[in-house]
């Protein structure tokens, strides 16, 4: 039975982290904003209280839903009769665990930006807590909410591309090319292995870029080897990452990330080859795919096409040739989360077709940093996740 | 004085059109909720009850703020201590006249969508109209919320292009390349003149080129030759157009728009060269703009980078590289509306740098249409707007 | 009977014009190379006589067979054993006539650069001394040598694209934007109305843009409306134009061609679209056709590929992905020519499949250019070729 | 003292391998033709008398020059007073040490298509063999023969990237993705070991791959670690290959080659990354060379234009926009081995600028592949050439 049972309209939603000079926070409002399918209504947006508060007036919050304390915002809204359905954690990575802990044990749906947490033995923490819950864990792996990542998917599922030879997957930057200027917060957290965990560019776009060849090839990693650099000078993590990938049933690949790539700008991009076919998929150009088969012609599928298949339909929101973005794809995440919450009302099942990024998802990509760190450690040997 | 002194926080926002089975009306409710300065209260989605019932318990308006007649909804709203402060008109474009003056008359500000009316005649009352009112009238060009297109205008009021000698815009689509199923609404009311006024591909997609092209390059057009065509059996107003354009200064340039170029979505696309250098944009890639200097080599500066400036700054909302698109383009005009709509409400001046497509643009927009027909009915000779 | 019956092996090649400093001239001889199917063995470079000897010298000229004066040397080949079988033409317009002249009337097959003539009148005398010979006539429309460009008029031709509605054709350049240094001999005589003729950008690339829509589409043109500019200042022709076409059968299209678009290089572009699909050609990736259906997918043929059919195969030398490009394209309308040039040996048909401008598509290059010419000077009304 | 002292004009040359069937033997004949440096007078085009005589034949070889014993060729030409002064080697790789072996030892110049060979020891052999002659030896690495390339490695050698830190270069095609065709002579030999050798597709392609990041960069590789595939049922040898590359100085690297990537053709593509800037070039898109700096904008630097040096202006034979291909760069390594060669006959040095890859690439390239094949046997261990 749900704590939420007899709830109708918008989600009432909460946010942890995100406060002012933060990225993702914003994304997160705007993503839920965007569909009207939740409305924020309570926040710890920072833990120092002059910030939480600026913070809360920016975004609208009243003020007695204005906390500094997440276990004090996740007890006292636990109580409240129109107290937050779900909660998004926006915070940097070490506090992932510690801040999801107090909601899902209050049966608080939680809503988490990845990677799940910044080492492993914190995952398997917050994996043991999300299954002894009876809320929902959602894992914002974004670009699994692009309709041409779910078509690209749909088409390997259907066997159009035949057996998968070959998966290159890619997610280079430059933001992290050289020393950061000291007030450069996000540059700040994701290179102090304190807050951000074992993984420097594995962790933060590394994660996405595996989770992405994961989510569209559905095949399981055997093994990778790992050689892991850190080209600037004073990094204590990694900066950049080489990646022999061997998946099960004999795929191979190969998976680049980098914080250090001049000129890139998340240019993440995905490229699986069968026996027949391929797919190409470039965020850059998010609302095509490209179809390669062998021998060619390779044609450009476009989102809202009559080419697209079900399963980019049902997260498009607009005809073909009118750019959806990473907006729109982070908003499908949220979608689809208010969807099974939704359904965890009355106790009915997930929708049909409802996709999203799990905490196994969560798991399993920080065992891939931890993996990519123990194979660097022995000089790009083989390990398993 | 404002109607609507001493009022704060989000904007209480009608709608009139949008119901079940429009696209531009929900593009609007995104268009709004997207940056949280709006609050969508009340609507007269259908003139048909049921079908402005359920298309308003869809979009989770009250029953009570329900309306199957602008008129009357315009009467209660301004009536209601918390009503609308603003109205969205979404409706085919015969109607932005008769419901626009209603809510002007009262003081309401006013959204509209292109183009300002199907007629000159209509498009002329409507400016008086709003001329007499203290509202404010916005017109949803909405490229023009594109950052790139502004830094594109930004870069040409700079004089980085020199003296303008080409403008080249061309907006082609392929929806209506067949007869349409009789099913289709966004078909239907687009090919009937009644509805449509007397503009086909010229009045729906022709002036969004043309203004994109006042917009980048703020020449004023001296004259016009058109050649309009209907290709589909049975159409009855124009599916192509072809205009070749004169600007004050010697300018000169070529508009082509077309609803039957096979293979083509909404490809809207801007090109402007100077004695000194170039800017090409295109709407599939939003998120570039393309420098061409004299001799080369060409640049592309990208939203968000460092190579653009404060003009495409204000209307972004994330670093480069995660594509921004339609939605956001498009709420960057109601981000643009809300805050001259919160000026507005002490009687301050619009806030510098914001810039948003008024009543003239959307008289212009329709006499560039009126031109097109009449040149073409003189067998593409020169006319002025 | 024809003059060289009995002749074996490569063509013995002469030339007149492309003495140092030229650019046209160099490529067609390694055109004549590329394939082998011609030997240069005589030349008119030059009416400078050590001009004249210094450029026969570095193209391994045997003194012999070096001349100045084209007249001596139409003469003195016609009466030599082993004298030259056909003669390329590359000087500047206005010598086209006299030049071909005297060697078509001695039975010498010419190769003749475009356009034909400065003028009409020119051009029309050309074509009589050209019906009046036994010789072939071969035009250098070079671009209608690029394989993919074979397989864009194939498919038009098979119906792939239904009927034909809209022809968008384009040809910008920026090497004339400013005002050329005084020691530039490509543009000194392109901009000299005595030696380039009545046309600028339309003699010099509007032929070419003109030539490739006629091409591809077989479609005759019925009138256009044309308005020609000369933006530089103390420019004496045309360097930019746009035009409006009508083509027999209701298609209609635009023809842009310039000399002053900033940072563009031979950006000669077609796209033709008919009621089922359409197809685009662009002379910056001349290796693709994209394949543009009725509501998509636009896919994108390759040359070499297995989508490609015989028109392109017969003009392709090496498998797909290694790129062919003007000297291959230049040189498939001289293998073309030597197919018929051999066939004229024997008096044998041309061979099926061997295609070549001709005269008559000479006469109707510069007849686009005076219509052009004639209708800007009506302030761009209807005019016919 | 030269053999061919006192020699001039065009260098007679002779061509072994090559005959009907062939692909590359009619390349290198365009490119030796192209630039009309060379004249092939004799041939040993095939061991088999009658394909040998047909396909001299076919090439314009005069019967008392055409071979079916290389050795034999070797030893007349050597004594004939118009003998040839260089040979171009075309076999299977296997049969390039004693083809070349015969000619380098009675001082005739070779101009050998890669790999070397098919094995170390039969490259090392070679290179003895080269050393112990006054002939040169020119390996064709045909993709540094392109004008983008060069224009690339000046960059990097004048420092504009800064120190490297990543090298990315991949080589896909799809032609072998299959089990071809039994008649299919070019996948036959680079299918079987007995002539293709230890390599197939780090052979075939990867040596290119791997040659070309050397070519632009200058670095050394110090280690690598390769994952070799063989997808296809029944191939003997590599179809894919997934390198990881450690250079002198501290950049790494990641290496992918493939004849299985279905859509693709010949797909080279290098990208390399500095700590101020970067550069990528794409074999499909050959004329431009994009300038990628830390923080962009990203720069298209096209073949031809002012932005170009003089290292790719000297193997730039027309103006910008007109686009030069795969033979033009074939053709780039003929003419600097021309140079060369006429540099030979006086004793002169080698012209500056003259550049072409020799026998130490051509060992290099068999070590890159004998040291992929080494780490793939040790689970993809480090290895050194």
């Amino acid at each position: 039975m749900s704590r939420f049972e007899g709830r109708t309209g918008p989600i009432r939603l909460g946010m942890v982290g995100g406060g002012q000079g933060a990225m993702i926070g914003s994304v997160h409002r705007v993503a839920a904003r965007l569909d009207g399918h939740f409305q924020l209504v309570a926040g710890a947006l920072s833990s120092t209280p002059e910030k939480a508060e600026a913070s809360a007036r920016e975004v609208g919050l009243p003020e007695d839903r204005t906390y500094t304390d997440f276990t004090e915002m996740a007890k006292r809204e636990a109580r409240l009769k129109d107290g937050i359905e779900a909660v998004s954690i926006v915070t940097p990575n070490h506090m992932h665990l510690p801040v999801a802990r107090e909601f899902l044990k209050r049966g608080i749906h939680v809503i988490c930006d990845k990677p799940l947490a910044g080492t492993l033995a914190d995952a398997k923490k917050l994996a043991k807590a999300a299954e002894a819950s009876d809320a929902l864990f959602v894992l914002t792996h974004n670009y699994t909410g692009y309709p041409m990542v779910r078509e690209a998917r749909a088409r390997v599922a259907a066997g159009e591309l035949g057996a998968i030879r070959l998966v290159q997957v890619e997610y280079p930057q430059d933001w992290l090319g050289d020393v950061p200027a000291p007030d450069n917060k996000q540059a700040d957290w994701r290179t102090d292995p304190a807050r951000s965990g074992a993984g420097g560019a594995t962790g933060d776009i590394g994660t996405h870029a595996y989770n992405l060849a994961r989510f569209v090839t559905g095949l399981q990693l055997e093994a990778l080897a790992a050689d892991l650099q850190s080209f600037v000078p004073g990094r204590r993590l990694d900066d950049n990452a080489h990646v022999m990938l061997r998946f099960e049933g004999g795929a191979r690949g190969m998976l680049w990330c980098s914080q250090v790539a001049s000129g890139t700008e998340n240019a993440l991009r995905l490229r699986v080859f069968g026996d027949k076919a391929g797919i190409e998929w470039r965020h850059d150009e998010p609302e095509r795919l490209r179809v390669t088969p062998m021998g060619g012609p390779v044609s450009i599928v476009t989102r809202g096409s009559a080419a697209t298949g079900p399963d980019a339909g049902r997260v498009t929101r607009i005809p073909a040739g009118h750019p959806e973005g990473f907006f729109e794809a982070f908003a499908n995440i949220y979608a689809e989360a208010a969807a099974a919450i939704s359904a965890a009302r009355t106790g009915a099942p997930v929708p049909a077709g409802v996709t999203f990024p799990t905490i196994a998802d969560g798991v399993e990509g920080v065992a891939f940093v931890d993996a990519c760190v123990r194979s660097s450690k022995r000089n790009a040997g083989w390990v398993t996740l």
